[in-house]
């Protein structure tokens, strides 16, 4: 295996926020899996190096996926008239119990997986079901599109169908010990254990109380959902009475940040109390536009979140979300924060393109360490986009072909490549 | 010519607004270019007439786009962070003014014809430009497609680049009545001239009145531009002090509904003045959603216009719409109505799926006479969509394939044919 090469082609990346680097026709050196800086011309030193050469394509750093449910990849862009919490009971829940049969996992799996080593994207944050086994299928089946992820055995024990709770706090704990440290023994090289309480209506106290151990014993990153909804944020209420706001649910029980690294989507509803601690715990924020159009969320304010230097990202949500698509996710973000703008509040200036790419690659990067960007010293993941394939009768700037690719969704047949840590994902 | 077939297939359409009623392995009777009706069983008088057999596949009633523009279709999906009086400033104009050049015009309408050609689209209500004989071209093009459709060449003579007004309302005049009987004389069978004021900003009331004089003497049918944005619809007002709504200035040329079919792109903000003229004079509102968010107008109130009985049709409005796909649009109207419902007005029930489907069909197909539907009597458009490119692990009703395929977007990959007055548009 090549340990140094080039990529050559028109490279655009976001290493600020808000501001699209082009560099046309110039040169990506990837060094053991990471860029070892951009250059127009081959210098001297490297001229032996091999050279993949893209010709007119645009190259991007790969998409990062911050919130997709794996399971609900069969029922996508189906059931779209319900609102949140009865979507979940008409249509999530139903179909996540058909995961207790592993048969049943390895087939729907190997479509969602099949479908996110076809998309751009080359890093995801993944829900699974309560199932330890089926998840182990899904982390099996996703450790072989190369693309790095994250997924969660999801805990729940209330409020929700007897097939889908575990009760006993105990039995929960120790089931996703016993997932964690099954995930350990098969030494993946890119697919993870991550924590994964549902969400505070899915989980009791004791459950929570449970799993602040398993996180603190094994170290483990945490994902979940955060004020996604007002009939959910209400419902957090009337559960946790004494909990100040919805986040301090999982905070008590060391689950929202700080030490661990954690994701929380949506956050459509966050009070300032919330916004403040998400922010002193760093806790990435997961916005799912096209999710929170869907179940009649809202919008949230990633303006005010931007401006308060919350870490944020993007998720798909399938299938709140009713694709992977990650560069739909980036149209839809800028899209809803113009509707936000116009409708709620004047101030939250709407995001451009190149802040929403940023949120996409950089901004939800960040939760995989230095992903996202192709400065120097950063993991080296890349999408190779003809956009050829949809002509114009214009000359069109590199930036003007970039937003195009994008608002036209050519990551779903329009790549020609996908590198992710260095490595052709055709070839891993 | 076949002048009666059968077509076969899973059969889905929306005789009345808001019920999708499916007909599973069905038969459609095709009688010279009409509906026949809908058969579980072919009838024994009917034994010997040919069948389309199209399997499983979904067959749905072609697609009415009531609002695009051709020639913004070469930039699509660019210049997204402008808000719409900008955006035509540096975007719209300068590319409309290429169609001066018939050669440009020829090359990029030809692109566009593809496009809508592949599309699910079988009826189009289409702005051009300001040339006449890049207009007649884009009529030529779009004939060749099957697709049935009203063309108009624009009249603007204010507020634009001199490349793109006509001055003296005498000379506009003159040049669209030119152009009307130029396109009468093609003897075209499916490609109808429209009159096409652009919008109030860009037309004088002299430029307006010469207009109606035309729309009189031609029985045209009229569309234009109608209260999209709040900059714009503040403009109008300046601009015709003595209106007391925007669509008066249109309505006192005779240029809005009554005698004329007219269609309205946008109507966001509409008085109920407005809304009452339009009802009484029977306008079509295109609705643009997709457009709406990307030039950050806003959401129009369809559940406000579905109550109040508007005829109602759904437009791409390429190039604010980012994409000529009218799935996308059923499923745009869909989510921004839940917006609206959310973050507007909580009395607005969200659109459903099945009420967005009529909106794109039967809503905007009646501005084509019997058009959108499969009952007896309709022109039989039909596009047939083959699902089975979207694997999926569980079974699932006709009804959720239908949703599925239309949140997926399979009106770009998976469309096997399409019928129009009930031929087949691959063979026309």
């Amino acid at each position: 295996m090549e340990h140094r090469f080039f990529l050559k082609g028109n490279l655009c990346h976001t290493p600020v926020l808000g501001r699209l680097e082009v560099h046309e026709n110039a040169y990506l050196l990837c060094e053991d899996g990471r860029s070892g800086g951009i250059f127009a011309q081959i210098p001297p030193q490297y001229a032996h190096l091999p050279v993949h050469d893209w010709d007119d394509c645009l190259i991007v750093p790969g998409m990062v996926d911050l919130h997709i449910h794996a399971p609900q990849f069969a029922y996508r862009g189906t059931g779209m008239d319900y609102e949140l919490l009865d979507w979940l009971k008409m249509r999530a829940f139903p179909e996540e119990m058909k995961y207790a049969d592993p048969a049943y996992a390895q087939t729907a799996y190997g479509l969602f997986a099949d479908a996110l080593e076809k998309s751009a994207t080359t890093r995801a944050v993944i829900f699974a079901t309560i199932h330890r086994e089926a998840t182990l299928c899904l982390m099996d089946r996703m450790e072989r599109t190369g693309i790095v992820s994250y997924v969660g055995k999801v805990n729940m024990d209330r409020d929700a169908p007897p097939e889908l709770t575990e009760p006993g706090e105990g039995r929960a704990a120790q089931d996703t010990v016993r997932f964690v440290e099954e995930a350990r023994e098969r030494a993946y090289t890119r697919t993870f254990p991550i924590l994964t309480p549902r969400f505070i209506p899915s989980c009791s106290d004791a459950l929570l109380e449970a799993l602040s151990r398993v996180r603190r014993d094994y170290a483990l990153p945490v994902q979940s959902h955060l004020s996604e909804n007002p009939g959910e944020v209400e419902l957090v209420h009337r559960l946790m009475p004494d909990a100040a706001f919805y986040g301090e649910g999982y905070a008590r029980y060391g689950l929202f940040g700080g030490e661990s690294r954690t994701v929380m989507a949506h956050c459509v509803y966050s009070s300032e109390e919330e916004i403040d601690l998400l922010r002193k715990n760093g806790v990435w924020v997961a916005h799912c536009p096209n999710s929170n159009m869907n179940v009649a969320s809202g919008i949230a304010p990633i303006r005010k979140y931007l401006d308060r230097t919350l870490r944020i990202g993007l998720g798909s949500d399938v299938a709140g979300g009713q694709t992977e698509s990650m560069f739909r996710a980036v149209t839809d973000a800028v899209q809803v924060s113009k509707l936000y703008w116009r409708l709620v509040d004047p101030q939250a200036k709407p995001l451009t393109f190149a802040e929403s790419f940023y949120l996409a690659t950089k901004g939800g990067g960040s939760f995989f360490g230095q992903v996202g960007s192709f400065e120097p010293g950063y993991e080296l993941d890349a999408v190779v986009l003809d956009d050829s394939t949809y002509p114009h009768p214009q000359p069109l700037s590199v930036q003007d072909r970039l937003e195009r690719a994008v608002y036209l969704g050519m990551d779903r047949d329009s790549i020609r490549e996908k590198y992710i840590q260095g490595r052709a994902a055709r070839t891993i």
